[in-house]
């Protein structure tokens, strides 16, 4: 089961998405966190719950949110997560196993690094459920472990493997720059920009946490 | 010494600076990671070093900067090395010990999350230096270890601690939701948005890494 998250941050262009991310909209479950569902309307969706402390929302917001059919989820202002993090909560408990985050980028830089965590929290793990970061521009998921992710992607396109809280050991084909178990450094910069040039792109993780980010042209 | 790098996403507001941040221009050396020197004339800033492989500069905006009387520093354009970097490392070659890197966000998300695993390399540990995000919002700091970090704040800032690739074990006073040897899980987001109630607020790293961001009000 797909759930979108839209965050509070600022909103993709609807038009831009459909262009780059064909299907993105496919979704069984539209949360929006707090102020971010605002988002819903723009971009075309079903609002299907609202969840977090409303500190950023009119009380008229909120009760136009639930006449047009939308769960209400009021947490205390004095919690210990964020809106978004909430979200991701409500999305796991609803059973969703692919959860793809909006809006995560430009409103405040704490907030966007907290939520690019986000991908790493105990619950997706447990789940077995997989969240990515979506914008027209790029996809930001996290490997963990030993693992190996697939992508289909028009070649040409950049792919960027970051290593994440650590060294990251990583093969990775139908790249410009191919990797065979080669140890991508800790704030090291070396494997963003990487470009495909084949229809798929295999990236292997063998060791360590890395983002992988796709999308977009040099 | 103290560097400031001008990397190539949207550059903060000068007023916005000046008004948040007061010392920020204080630096003995300003270095543009290739577009980012656009970013020196509306900043009010001299440029002194120009780094990266220009592919997003033309031929005449890098002949203008070296006529005004900056270094030029041009690397091939198959590097293995974002510009960022690359001007992190000539900072830290020309003996910065205290780095500001602006304009990490609004361009593209793999830029901005690789801008900010810069604080982890290392680069930086190697030489006793320090780096930091730096916008008009938020100063995004890395703690790993053993450390303590004091801050001089106005009450009612906004302090948010982030995990940072595992759990991260902190100690944190002058807060409104102080820390005693509480354990942050890595993709939970319970340290963001706390708020200072103290002038003098400070927190203690006892295990793991922790990004900490200061900056705004609720």
């Amino acid at each position: 089961m797909r759930a979108l998250i839209l965050s509070g941050g600022d909103a993709p262009s609807r038009a831009a998405l459909d262009a780059a991310r064909p299907g993105w909209r496919d979704a069984d479950l539209v949360i929006g966190a707090d102020s971010g569902a605002r988002h819903a309307a723009g971009l075309g969706l079903p609002l299907h719950r609202v969840v977090g402390d409303f500190d950023s929302l009119s009380a008229a917001e909120v009760a136009a949110f639930a006449a047009a059919g939308a769960v209400i989820e009021r947490h205390p202002v004095d919690k210990d997560a964020t809106d978004t993090e909430l979200a991701l909560i409500a999305a796991l408990d609803a059973g969703a196993t692919q959860i793809s985050i909006l809006a995560t980028w430009g409103l405040r830089a704490d907030h966007a690094l907290g939520t690019a965590t986000l991908l790493t929290h105990p619950r997706l793990a447990a789940a077995g459920a997989t969240a990515e970061l979506l914008d027209a521009a790029s996809r930001i998921r996290l490997l963990q472990g030993d693992a190996v992710l697939r992508l289909e992607l028009a070649p040409g396109t950049i792919v960027s493997l970051i290593p994440w809280g650590g060294d990251a050991v990583v093969s990775a084909s139908g790249l410009q720059w191919p990797l065979v178990q080669e140890t991508l450094r800790a704030g090291a910069s070396r494997g963003i920009s990487n470009v495909s040039v084949e229809p798929t792109v295999e990236i292997q993780l063998h060791r360590g946490a890395l983002l992988v980010a796709d999308g977009g042209v040099e």
